[in-house]
């Protein structure tokens, strides 16, 4: 058996923002034999996730599973909806909006690329990927649209690479106050399951999430739920699809079943994730992860550190992105980390490479798996000579010992 | 826990073409914690997964690997390396070959399907779908096109929805006889790894397969093995990609790594896969599956009943398609055999919806598997009033007492 | 990971009267870390598990789990509620009612070991061996010991080295008719779970049980189902005790708790197994069991082989023992359809080794697992060249087809 | 599936001193199909593993492996190798060693319970539970015993209820210095693959020990080393035995097999074990546990909480055990810690019940793990109004960080 971890005893700390730590029960689930995606066993597998998705998502419309990364997800919304050329307005809010717009780019869309200009003088990062969505920018840039060019507008929910998480409600508001046709197409990969998310009441048109996040699986399966609206813009929009296309998934979800082979395994993992969330109750799911946000980033406070995300009223409940002094390579910190306290934390992405590394907070973790990542961090740090104001550790302790989880 | 098979005890027979069942030893290894798809151990761990799939593609160039089903892989192929309106030339073998075609379509290439016409005598059904593929058509073809307005051949190596395995050297001799650029697409979702295959000596630019066959993984990822030519016409083709673009993927591989989030269980599973066949020889792997399959058309031919197949020299190492006489529902049948015996066999697709069931030898499969799967059906066969020339049961126990395995 | 099936490929079969194939969901349910036994969680568990044990032994007094091979609960009914010397009244059923009066002299009883006399004509094998308990014999015997020398009576309720189940209230009534004060202890390791036993309304004292039978869990647990008696016996009884002592394990459970540490993982388990049994309903799994066996009894009837049992009203339905001709060696037959086959077959044991073999028909199994077992057994024994008369095969099909399971 | 964790999120933590936490690939070896236990395949994985013991144990002799809790071994040692009245020698270390003085008391020996006199003014717990075993004190005794009464020495190594480790090859010598015949008898259950034993070198007569400690195995297989002198004793011994039984079992072992039905499914996972434990090097895992007490206790100092153990030579490298203020009940503690911060930490047994908790430092487990377990008894601490004299978890931290692991 390959060996998945160098380090001699224990396991392995994954705080990375995803793939996030798998419960025991999923992967026993996803380690049964695999039936016939044909049978009926299998219409009565899909139907029941197929249901339970849609109360994750908060949407009565049909929510379409791929055999795909979320990567596939993003393409699929595109594909669907909208035809060659067709203008999409997106916002830069950090390395994965930046790919998004990069395989608009690639796939013969006009992406126009939104984004907070300048950089942050205490920190030299750009502005853009500390903060999240501005609704108003959107709307402004709308009511300039008059001729309705732009087909899409395309945010990233929850930014993985920066841990701020916009206003939905906020984009939906500004596209009506604008008067403006274009779908709005959403990425929630790392938010949904994890923080509140209302397709339907939002008016969002495509939804585009993953497994590897808040349901707590492996990576392997991606999700677009859809509005009325979208599947109706798919009927005529032209940007070649077959693999991606709506229709035929839709149409064969009735029965449970999938036009072509599932990812069958991964499916019995999503069954046990939609028992234990659901179970557990959405808002429950959701004020852990604020308490657990809360106290990570009560540490980095102690420790002096800036948070990558800058705006207070956006700091994701998922991950928090700490900023490394300037001499310091968050790369080389993480490596370190890694090797001497088997912690794997997120690397900085794109544009903040090397000057920040990112803590996951989500998936199958607790207040003392939280406290271990810390201290690994914090000793980590000092190992690399950083200076540190304060002790983290101690002030996520605080923290924890004085918020009951559920209280 | 979700009722994976609804029958009170005993495992379950999943004897259709793929998903084959699979070893309780890549189903334990698939059940290990997710690690971080950008740290240390990951990039081993794909290093030595590209470096085994090259032998069991027998290439010495890039196999890209796919977080999709097959039919992911399909398109993958034909985006990469084409650009719209491209005619390309597809031979109807199958559901299998004419699915890919309706892609093909789909995705607005144009497709020209070649196919044996006429219906079979004995059992009114498509002579197409009873043979392999005919080269000398291809040929043909070929010459006919003068201009080499014809972009690609594609052709499905095993068409799992008949049973009959196409000789790809034979297809690659046409190509070259008629002095045509075409490129050489192949699919062998079901092929690789029960059946000989060969990218590079046959001169196949993209061969296209997956997880859930002879890899006895669970479906989920898929595959596109590469020709230098391949590489090079994907620089020009202008069909949209992203997702599924080689470049990126080629480029990440170098290190083991992916540019987008890899199905990483899936690839603990792989990795296992890869060490049981390479570990068991391929060739040994081969003649088991050539073994099986006799034994199993001996019991096919005992009842009295006709194989799918109907060309000796195409009959598929890797499953039999069984024609039931004209007044007997082949799925009515499957159902009844799974009701009693808890046994899943293939449905009839497509055109032969009905008049036919398939059953899989392969995966993690032996002898007693193969005759419990025979009693199921010879049982089920009786039950349903079809009148049997003479045991299968016999037949197959024969066979299999007579030729020990690896004698 | 080490290679527990020398074969190259498939699920070995392992059809011996058990260790019984273990469910899946079992499986992984044993796979789940390791709890604190002294933690909450573990009381909870402790509490529903002999609540379940109690309906599966049909009593409503204590069932005592042992961290032990059912050899160790053999153990614990004789050091518990007996004294140095004491007379025990055991009957040769056959291999394991032998080595429990061989373990009943060891601990310094005085077992008296009643038995047919007596070899069969036409296969040369013990008469003992070949039937179940005779109740009048008991009787008989009780009724010479006048001064109640004898402690207790011991008998096997289901042979497992002979395929003979006894009448376990035809020995109660005898007792009671003798009016005779000895206990009455009942080894239904291989009887529980998988035909009718009741402990209470049978009057039995010591039920001796084990995991790896009808429960269909790896060995390693065992039981002790006891009654009121039984625990009044044990406050005198003057064996030294220490490990298997009653008393302070029934003081324990009333907690869900144990007196050292229990085998945690095999609990996680029998939990399974118990929400699996009785979710299924006791009746119906012991319906399951008489139709297996009697199709397997069809087929060596066919075969015109003797059935190790002589005696039709107490053929077991767990297993079936096979004689051999005089001049096949059983063992060696069972080694060659091993290596051919990859199917594990019952030695025979004691007084009949190399003369039968034994076919298990429990745990997770149906038609077809056992269909493929016969098959194995057929061709082996014609690759052994014994002269069958007809078709085991044939004729089990025919029963199984002709009877549906539940019907 | 049970829930086997009340809290809603995270991988508990299990910090008692045994059973300890299983490593992933361990657990999934447990999960594999059970086999025949008289098969080819069996014969193999057992002398695989009986090879790998004498390895662990440091001994050219038998290691006989009891489907049993470690309670049992410590029964079989007794049963074994001595007669009815035999007077042994048993030294008072804490809660395990007078568990097995009144279990020889309960089997029908004389033990006779040396002990340290007194209570430790500073916590008030007696002596004897505070300190290891005084090798002068044994020789003394046995001086004084010149008609050899005395049939055996009987010692803990590691008592888990204290955290005390006692010197061996100290014992040894008091016994060839008193020139006394008695056999040496000793407990390492959760010394064993911790910290250095040597079976031989020591001229141990026959150690006991567990699966659930340093072998990382879940609770259920127990074993007993033994020596050429202990199975001579075994001829003469007199007390009644049978399961426990040596002479069958290493007459079985010969070949990789057991008189009775073994624990298949443990012995997959003692098979892991023995790899990853041998695999890493015995000096190299003892260093790892030295290391993390080294830890561990830096904690408790900087609370300035008296450690059980109150000598600094005998400190167990396996387990620190934490005396709580008069006025805090350990268990109430305990169970804070356990409900807020899902942790679960060893109860205080017998005579310190309720004055102190115990943390394990063994199985499958890093620095970040104690960490994580120091900072939930610290925040626990707080809570509980215990005025602590400094953060322990900085403690540790700094010598987590200060000494690299395999430095």
């Amino acid at each position: 058996m390959f060996e998945l971890d160098h380090h001699p005893s224990g396991r392995h700390f994954l705080q990375i923002p995803g793939p996030s730590p798998v419960p025991d029960r999923i992967l026993r689930a996803m380690s049964l034999p695999t039936i016939d995606h044909r049978g009926p066993e299998f219409g009565a597998l899909g139907l029941k996730i197929l249901a339970g998705l849609q109360q994750v998502f908060k949407t009565r419309h049909p929510v379409v599973v791929y055999p795909s990364s979320g990567t596939g997800a993003w393409e699929a919304a595109l594909v669907n909806a909208l035809s060659p050329g067709d203008a999409v307005l997106m916002v830069e809010t950090g390395h994965f909006a930046t790919l998004w717009q990069k395989m608009a780019r690639r796939l013969g869309l006009a992406p126009e690329f939104l984004s907070l200009p300048g950089t942050d003088a205490a920190t030299g990062l750009p502005n853009a990927w500390r903060h999240g969505v501005r609704a108003e920018l959107i709307e402004q840039r709308l009511r300039a649209d008059a001729g309705h060019a732009i087909k899409a507008v395309c945010v990233v929910h929850n930014e993985t690479s920066t841990g701020a998480t916009s206003d939905i409600a906020a984009v939906r508001r500004a596209i009506d106050a604008a008067g403006h046709p274009a779908l709005l197409m959403v990425d929630t990969i790392s938010g949904l399951a994890c923080t509140d998310y209302r397709h339907d009441e939002w008016g969002v048109d495509v939804t585009v999430s993953g497994s590897q996040k808040g349901l707590m699986l492996p990576p392997g399966i991606s999700f677009n739920a859809l509005s009325p609206r979208a599947l109706a813009a798919a009927k005529t929009a032209r940007l070649p699809r077959s693999y991606w296309a709506w229709d035929e998934i839709v149409e064969a979800n009735r029965g449970g079943y999938w036009p072509y082979t599932p990812n069958t395994n991964l499916l019995y993992g999503l069954h046990e994730s939609l028992e234990m969330l659901l179970g557990e109750g959405l808002e429950a799911v959701f004020a852990r992860h604020r308490r657990w946000a809360t106290g990570v980033r009560s540490a980095v406070r102690a420790w002096g550190l800036p948070i990558q995300c800058a705006d207070r009223a956006c700091e994701s409940p998922v991950l928090t992105g700490v900023v490394t002094p300037d001499d310091v390579d968050a790369d080389a910190l993480r490596g370190l980390i890694h090797r001497r306290f088997d912690l794997s934390l997120g690397t900085g992405l794109g544009k903040v490479k090397g000057r920040m590394f990112r803590i996951g907070h989500l998936g199958d973790c607790n207040d003392l798996t939280l406290l271990a990542t810390l201290a690994g961090c914090e000793m980590g740090l000092r190992l690399a000579g950083v200076a540190l104001k304060d002790s983290g550790v101690q002030a996520a302790m605080a923290h924890f010992a004085a918020t009951p989880a559920g209280g």
